[in-house]
């Protein structure tokens, strides 16, 4: 079967209470654990897995590692050897590395970005439960993000990145951005019949531009904003739409200027789609479809 | 890989005219062709492959069978050789046993309905194209449906349906309606993130309860069944919400008496998703959330 | 000017702790005091007058009486003279027979419902303040109903009571429900730019066919039908949308058995709008436009 | 009774046709009628007097005047005598200096904006008629909004004019943006229970900021984005909110220059609500209160 979905970030906090407070209170995850290194766990109300996020403290902001829940522990045997048969370094990481995962494969992809694969761990439940559950649960944080959705990370070379996680990791592509010349400026890549569970821009080596919390729909996107201005949250751009996954958004920066995205809309892909691709001429309606440009920040801030 | 989604339905109808001008100007399918043998092909905006759903004139409503697209042509020689490994008898059809459509696998499954499975169809793509597309397209009838989404069928025993759902075509479970005894009633079906794409309940053997469309969000529900009720379809219920998939609905009636959906919402789930347990004695709350009892049509019309 | 709006109702509750417990948890209003009678007096969020809405206990369910609120004392003086010119028997009630309020007018409509007319009433202030306000406070309780909208008054001659209403307090009419001869059975009064602040249906004298709490948009409708689910209020039908009206609407009981709706939607009507005449055969659409008939409690449950 | 709301706007355009073009098929109005002048007439689907939007050719863009249309003939003569009695000149403007309009009043506010004001109308009705009406038209042509909202118009005494809409012209203030000194920046004036008719904010004198459509809801927001941008309609702001009013908003140009705003939320004042006021320090936060500053169009085009 394979990669089942984008299982975790773990990112870097300046101040970690600060950013524990701001993922319970505005994002609306909950705390689920915090190890002997000081590292923060958290999850989202719909997801039940141990933890999908981790914070972690540093005096820099930025993604420590992003996690890829695999569905076997035979996909780890396989994904080891395909990796190692393409001469990529793979590492074992015994059960624990995280409070709750077995163990791990750790390896870095080409835009110098950590990645960890894991076939196990602990499952905490949804907060609905398992029998005759309710649609939601009552009393939720802030916005109550149900849970994370995908990340987009920057590397030199985008067109390197995206074969590894296509070629390697058995990602389908679902849109992507070209220049004139046909040289990939971005792409968007999935494993779930989601528009993307990884995506990659051509952007400073090792670096994230953010990190996605999925909601609902428009109205929750509208509820989130409203959130993100009563906690004097700095938003960068939104609610918007994006040209590229149709996805409604808002993007704005954690404590540390960490670039969070709330998306919810885009469409059902599947293995079989078309790829969709955008023209560098249109760039500022595929990423922002009712502005029709990008703005400075988007462009320039990555961490 | 395997399934990738539930590719079609063939839909018996009485008035084929009638049901043409319902399938395009209440739901908003197109038409895209049709054969010697009258047989209409439609497909939603959202769609690439040729047809999702074809009408067949008939003296009785029903369903003629489903079609589930899996990814290559080496996943008809897998499944062919794990159905008959356990005794299932499969024919092959060749290319253009529809339009459009290539080779592809015949079959019964234990509660009487038969299922084609193929791995190629010609793209007529989607109505807002794969160059810079737009998030819709301008001028939609009616509903205006960009996709089909799940089929809930009828067997005698539901135990053995879900078996061979799961076992011979590696369908995951996302939820399940048990007796008191812990007997299965009724198993919702997933290959794709979504809550089911196919759905078995106990019931009159080879009849289908429904087949769904999927909408964006409870809004598009809400023009649906303003739209429904604009065009004197006959509701069945709805709108209303589902503790069962916590999918909000609408039930209503093609002028066969198919019973049609449009569906939105739910969750996504996933191969390792603990499976969400539904008990008899809140079969109401399960079925229809708000009005926590089952509704007479519901339980009794099969087609 | 004369009346601004329906100042309020009051309700007879079989378990006063009950129904408290009700209009705070489920339909989210708040308690702003009791007086030494027992009556205990909410307020929605977005209202900044003390009280919209009394429980008193009572060993029935029903309407105590509705109250109107006019602009100035001036407006006291006037209708006291136009009432009494019509031969409408006026009372005087002194400040203070409700928490909070000035001197009051005191009358009964020919359909047997008491009513209050008044111009004063202490400010308690919404909940988001009046200097540089948030657009909705957090934590708010179940539904959150911002505040009172409308009610729906029974009268054996509908006539009559609309005439009251019209001629007596001018209200206008927006829509109306008559039989073939063109005889009233139900009139849609406004003073508001809102649909209804009064309705008036022809049914068993001096009863209250249920009274509403606004919502913002068909969002809201859901989440409320999520939590009416979720705290097994028992709902009458919905959610589900008016012909007559074009509102969004769930009807549902309190625990007394008084039956509450939450509305939203509807359209801007003025003194100048054509009044919308249903007639009886469509009565079934114009009440609820999914179902297009009626039930049985809604038609024959009154308190 | 008094004025009754906002009834229309005549706006000049420096390209008829293509004006005319875009309130049709991007904003969703119907043209009515057009006289020998040139003027075209427009009014919303769910309008019912003959036109509330007049376009006239002219070399530059902006308002020609407002219209504000009162409940009967005997408030032209009141407002012709307190006008007259506080030193405006008024003119009388025979029937049909509009298409289907009778008898108006004509003068200037101190703003340097030029007011109709009329009490007859030719009534055209609105596009679902008064005879058991669907609650919505099928077929409208891209945003589809149903009704003229407000007018924001610029004048050099801010609290000059609002003076002379509410004392003169018997407005009520819902809220108030002031200095620190506190003068009068911008005031949001009311006649219907909605947040503004009539907004007033300091600046060039006899110019308009923009003029209003009235929308359902935030989905409704969405839509006219999506539909704004699909057209290559040049947007300022949003989909965003404001802190002042609650309301829900997209800012963009018509083909003059002249601003649009689609209009959605908001809550319900009355005459007896406490005015909200707004310090000059939380402006950002005030008009866009997500982005909680004002952007550079947003502040110096008027038209």
């Amino acid at each position: 079967m394979g990669i089942m979905r984008l299982g975790g970030v773990k990112i870097r906090c300046l101040d970690l209470q600060a950013s524990v407070d701001y993922y319970t209170k505005v994002i609306g995850f909950e705390v689920t654990g915090q190890d002997k290194d000081g590292n923060v766990y958290l999850k989202g109300w719909d997801e039940f897995d141990h933890h999908s996020l981790t914070l972690t403290p540093s005096n820099r902001a930025g993604l420590e590692h992003i996690s890829l829940k695999v569905q076997s522990p035979d996909d780890l045997v396989f994904y080891r050897n395909k990796l190692e048969g393409a001469g990529v370094k793979v590492e074992t990481l015994p059960a624990g590395s995280e409070m709750g995962m077995g163990e791990a494969l750790w390896f870095e992809d080409p835009g110098g970005h950590w990645v960890k694969m894991y076939a196990e761990m602990e499952q905490v439940g949804t907060k609905v439960g398992a029998l005759n559950p309710d649609p939601w649960p009552p009393g939720l944080q802030g916005i109550g993000a149900p849970r994370l959705d995908h990340i987009l990370l920057a590397a030199e070379d985008a067109q390197k990145s995206t074969d590894f996680y296509m070629h390697l990791l058995d990602f389908w592509m679902s849109e992507r951005l070209v220049t004139k010349n046909g040289d990939l400026i971005a792409a968007w890549l999935f494993r779930t019949n989601t528009v993307h569970d990884i995506a990659i821009i051509a952007g400073p080596q090792g670096k994230m531009h953010h990190f996605s919390f999925l909601l609902d729909d428009w109205n929750e996107i509208r509820k989130a904003a409203d959130v993100i201005a009563m906690n004097d949250v700095k938003i960068d751009i939104g609610p918007t739409r994006h040209g590229i996954s149709r996805g409604l958004t808002i993007y704005f920066f954690d404590p540390s200027g960490n670039r969070n995205e709330t998306f919810a809309g885009g469409y059902m892909p599947f293995p079989d789609s078309p790829v969709i691709t955008w023209t560098e001429d249109e760039i500022g309606r595929g990423i922002f479809f009712f502005q029709r440009e990008l703005n400075e920040a988007f462009t320039t801030v990555f961490t």
